[in-house]
């Protein structure tokens, strides 16, 4: 069984042997240097994991694992330019460092290249493997769009906040893991258990983002706190507490989301007391943790013996118990 | 065999039952949009007629063909964000109409939406029809990034500038073509010759393109004419026009390539008067001539009988003679 350490580094490998044209260069230039800049592989990592679930032979399933980490990091460099952000991954975003209209078409292209991956996948399974693809690339526009929504909106409902991050976030995860149980002969039970494993997982994991945020260490979060508290960003601590302040301490945060001009501090300050006088961070822990039981009991459900399965389970531990 | 027109409305008539998600309302309204508002349809319509060339059902050829010109809308998308077009087909663009990130995401979604309609494809040639698909979509990302790249150079060559159209335009248009003759049960050689026809053909429809913006009838083609002028498009006139001015001319050219501020009408005038002067208008229809002569034998050496190929004939005819 492989782990997650070697996982990532077959990842990291095959994605070294990948050939991108050299011309036109404004256009391969950053798709190699958003290729470049890290990240954590996981999602390439657990389409080999998945794979190696039910088959050792993982080469049919490498090309497909880094058509998810291109799709991936393509959506990375789009959402840049529609968040505005300047910063991926500690360097500059793409659209910063070249231009938005790059940024604009290396995004489109490595979306194309994405698929051009997909492709390799042996014949038997293509048109499922794809099937499974293109949806999950559907849903994720769906929850980048609903997460821009929620900035417009004043108050967001949690069941809508779940809906978000699920298709934003969750449904690439699951879809990794299917699309590797699938490479590897799963039956359709088996790969829509991990499919539902890497769902709830992924929606534990945005929700522990939110919480690490705010109540992380920042210095093993290599970054500063409280800047989803700054954005006005609509995380589950924010949309579970304006759920159920009070009507002054409603009012107070209403306040500081609709405030142009403010002191960073002073406003991640106000609103981390409200969270703290709510039990945000408790509701959250909670919220996370049956997110996470949930997606344990889908991998216990699975049809293979347990010793097949404990680096999956090592996974999901090691997602819960990051502090960055 | 079908004619031009009867594919086009199977087309519309199978775009009619596509089945779009209705939520995010904010992330499929423009995707609807953008279909609604026309376009000729002629690269799906080219899927059908070119699978019609060897197969009488053309059922198979339905999904593939409406993701070619969702594909096709996609990239109109993008582009108009790029060039900062605001009108398309006499309508807002999609970013003018909505604003500039969700022409992105919606454009995001539409390149997903294509592919996922794309793997309705038969299984015995989906890898084919895939692998043609994503090499051209990626093509006409290069082409755009050549495209854009030419604005900032002060000359072109002829044969970069052909290289930029072949994979902006008329990649797409030959792979409509050629996945068409697939999804029929065309021999290799056959959707060969097919996928040369359309490329030379498009080749030819591009640089008549250019040639109508500046020489045609500005009642029949229902705009102003000299856009490109204005805009300093280093359309295939401009570009044999720098290359074989006199150096009084070339100075005079680049001078209005490079004023801020000017008569628009006065300059195209001007810039005009060098082309007849150089003779463009008649060098173009050469190379226009050229390109179709080179696309009507590929049409010949195709191994069907010459009633089956008729409407191609006339398709490549009608676009030769179109005056719009």
């Amino acid at each position: 069984m492989y782990t997650l350490l070697e996982a990532q580094s077959l990842v990291e490998k095959h994605l070294q042997t990948l050939q991108l044209p050299d011309s036109p260069r404004e256009l391969y230039e950053p798709v190699r240097y958003i290729l470049s800049i890290g990240g954590k592989r996981i999602r390439p990592a657990l389409v080999l994991m998945s794979c190696d679930l039910f088959s050792g032979a993982l080469e049919s399933a490498l090309n497909p694992a880094v058509a998810i980490e291109i799709f991936h990091n393509f959506t990375l460099v789009h959402d840049d330019i529609m968040d505005r952000s300047e910063l991926r991954r500690g360097h500059a975003a793409v659209h910063t460092r070249y231009n938005e209209n790059i940024a604009i078409l290396s995004g489109d292209v490595m979306s194309s290249l994405a698929s051009r991956l997909m492709n390799m996948a042996p014949g038997a399974v293509l048109h499922e493997v794809h099937d499974i693809f293109t949806r999950a690339a559907m849903e994720v526009c769906e929850g980048q769009q609903m997460d821009m929504n929620f900035e417009d909106e004043p108050t967001v409902s949690e069941e809508d906040y779940l809906k978000m991050i699920e298709l934003k976030t969750a449904v690439l995860i699951a879809a990794s893991l299917k699309i590797g149980a699938i490479l590897g002969g799963a039956s359709v039970k088996d790969a829509e258990d991990l499919y539902e494993f890497g769902r709830n997982l992924g929606i534990a994991f945005q929700l522990q983002d939110d919480l690490l945020d705010t109540y992380g260490d920042p210095k093993l979060i290599g970054k500063k706190l409280g800047t989803d508290i700054v954005d006005n960003k609509k995380t589950f601590l924010m949309v579970r507490a304006l759920d159920i302040a009070d009507s002054s301490q409603k009012e107070e945060l209403t306040a500081w989301l609709t405030r142009k001009k403010f002191d960073p501090e002073k406003k991640i300050r106000a609103v981390k007391q409200i969270f703290d006088q709510l039990n945000i961070e408790k509701i959250t822990l909670e919220k996370i943790k049956a997110f996470y039981i949930m997606a344990i009991d889908n991998l216990k459900n699975l049809n293979r013996p347990d010793e097949r399965k404990i680096e999956l389970f090592n996974f999901a531990e090691f997602l819960m118990n990051r502090k960055n």
